[in-house]
This record gives structure tokens, sequence and C-alpha cells, in this order.
């Protein structure tokens, strides 16, 4: 069909990874990259990528991960985090940001500004949470998408406890909050689920065509 | 640095599509099997993927989208949705489609599917929806991303009234309620976001190496 699509079939929810096999420098840079360029609603961008590959760290890890041992074996593991708070002041900085990147005046974007100011005031504390939570989830389908076309293995987990992994990353004290993890490797030869055949509904049974 | 890089540097959200051009058949269905193919969490593929393309309902659909007429404009707007829910019955029949694909018996999945049942239970309904919600924008994600390495345009949109999208498209009848909408195609020769810079935080800003 296409190679995008060989390659989506080829990934899966690695279990095993070979602990000896390293993503490089150069393939690491292009990941953290991909997440960078995630588009966000408004262009907020209200994330943090925090990559581990500190083994005594990711050891840590894996008893609050529900004993999942793919956390420490991956070459790294990626926690994709949102901001704790995304408030005024972070949006004078992005319209800051955004004035000074395509050269204009910060008054000639207060329109824009205001009308982000007025959609976050709507929300209550919980609703700004599960919003911030959406766009964290977008950088999550760009990095497993982007990753499997370079042929990296991926296990992006939810099954981690996410108050123990801000403890442990000093998360608080930089402002972030994990949302979901990803550790990305090679899969071992030996990983059984890599051979397990996928399971999706037929595309009929997911897709509505009008 | 890589291909895969140019082509998210290329992507933007196109404001003004070419309503001339659109999606090869051959395309759509590499898109739509992009998103069939989307992990999510458990492997419970909670959602449903709209494709509209009738001009009429399209048309219907821009004063519901803040009058952005890239919705209609598009070669087809996706309307990403979760199903209304996701019980006992549904996980069932998950872990009944999982056992015919690899060769099992129900019964040996049953360690299984009681975790994710359990899982579940301990969710508010409103907690579940945002739990759906994330694992829609997985979808999200891995859309714009296959999308941008096939040089097709797309929008990602939260901008709308989901409620009369369920409405006009039917969603509810088909147990669905629409997440997020993102209209594809090919972008206008005028459209004059094509030319902006990219607003990004710098790679320091938003990532933490541990």
């Amino acid at each position: 069909m296409a190679q995008i699509i060989d390659d989506l079939n080829w990934r899966y929810a690695t279990k095993t990874f070979d602990p000896e096999k390293k993503v490089s420098k150069e393939d690491l840079e292009i990941l953290l990259e991909a997440l960078r360029l995630t588009p966000s609603s408004f262009g907020l961008q209200p994330w943090g990528f925090v990559v581990v590959e500190t083994q005594e760290i990711l050891d840590q890890l894996v008893p609050v991960s529900w004993n999942q041992q793919q956390v420490a074996q991956a070459s790294q593991t990626f926690v994709l985090c949102r901001k704790e708070s995304v408030d005024e002041a972070y949006v004078d900085s992005y319209i800051a940001d955004l004035c000074q990147k395509r050269g204009m005046k910060v008054e000639d974007m207060s329109g824009f500004s205001q009308v982000i100011k007025n959609f976050l005031s709507k929300y209550s504390e919980e609703s700004l949470i599960n919003w911030m939570s959406d766009q964290i989830y977008i950088a999550l389908g760009q990095l497993i998408t982007v990753a499997a076309t370079m042929k990296i293995d991926a296990c992006p987990m939810e099954g981690f406890d996410s108050d123990a992994y801000d403890k442990i990353l000093g998360l608080k004290e930089k402002g972030l909050r994990s949302v979901v993890v990803c550790p990305v490797g090679y899969r071992a030869s030996d990983d059984k689920y890599a051979t397990l055949t996928k399971i999706r509904w037929e595309l009929d049974d997911v897709v509505v065509r009008i």
C-alpha cells in the first residue's frame, strides 16, 4: 500500500527491548525535534519532554511502572509531560515569542492573546488539565509514528504512577507533570510479542463515510 | 536533519485549502488505514473515524465550526470520534476479536479481560470520556504525521460545536461522539499562513535530559 503503512504495521508495543542496542545521538535528536514540532491548540505547546537515559534513574522507575521492565531496558525512556498550569503570564510569553519570531508588535496580537485568555478562563482547573493532556497525546502519536518510520521501537505506556514519576524525576520543580511514558529502543530478538497478529477492528468497523 | 523533520516543518495548520485539489482515493485509503492502525490503551480502540466529503454536509459544518471555511473547502474533513461508552460487553467483543485473530480460546484471555474491566470500573464516566479522548488524540497525531509524509495538508481543529456535529452527522445513532476535527487536502496557493515562521519553543526550553 505504502511504506508508511508498512512502518505502522511493523511497529508494536515492544515489551522486551535489547538493552545492548542504543538509539544513536543523531536519531535521538530527530525524535526530540519531532516532539518539539508537534502542533497544539492555539500553538500553546503546554508541555515538556523528559528523556531519561541514566540507568540508575531508569531502574527506579520500574517499580512505579507496574514492574514493566521495558522502562529500564529501553535505550531511552521518554516521559511526556504537561505544564503544571497554563496561565495568563504563559500566554503572554507565547505571544512575545510569536511576535519576536515573526517580527510583529505585541500590541498587534492583543486580539489573539485575548481570545486565548478568554478560552482558557472558561475552563475549570480539571478541564484545563484534560485539555493539556490531549495536546500531549498528539505528541505521543507523532513520536510513535516518527519512530516507526525510523524503525525505532517504542512502547507507549499509561500504566505508571504519575506522582512517583514526578517525584523521582523532580518534575514539580520544573513546573511539569508526567502524562504518558514511552520507552524507545530496539526490540529484543526473543520478544514474543513482535510476531503476534496485530489486533485492530476492520476498516468498515471503524470508518464512517458521509 | 532527516526527511521526516522536513515533512513536519513543511506542514502547518492550513487555513485555506484549494477546493479544486482532491486527495486521491488511494491516498485517502492510506490515511484511513493509518488511523485504523493507531495504538491505544489495552488495544481497546475506543473510536470511530468519520470522513465527510459530501459538499452539502460539509457546508452545514461551517457555521458550527466558528465559521472556519476550511471545513468545507478541504478535500475531506475527518471527524475523529470516541465511542459513546466502553462497557464490559465492548471489552468482551474486543477479547473475542483478539482470540479469533490469534487462534486462542476466550477462556485463556479471561485474566487480561478482567484486568481491563477492573481498570475501566475504577473510572467515573467523565474520567472514561477523558481517557477515550486521549486515545483519539494519539490517532490525530498519527494522522497529522502520516499526512505530512504524503505532502497532504491538514488543519487539526478543536474549535467546533461537538453536539452540533454529532447531530448533523447522526453520530449518536452510531454510538459515537465527535472529539476533534481535521480537514485534509491541499493548501491554496494564496494561503498566507503557509509562509509564516513556525512558532515553537527552542529544544532546550521543552526538553529535559536526565
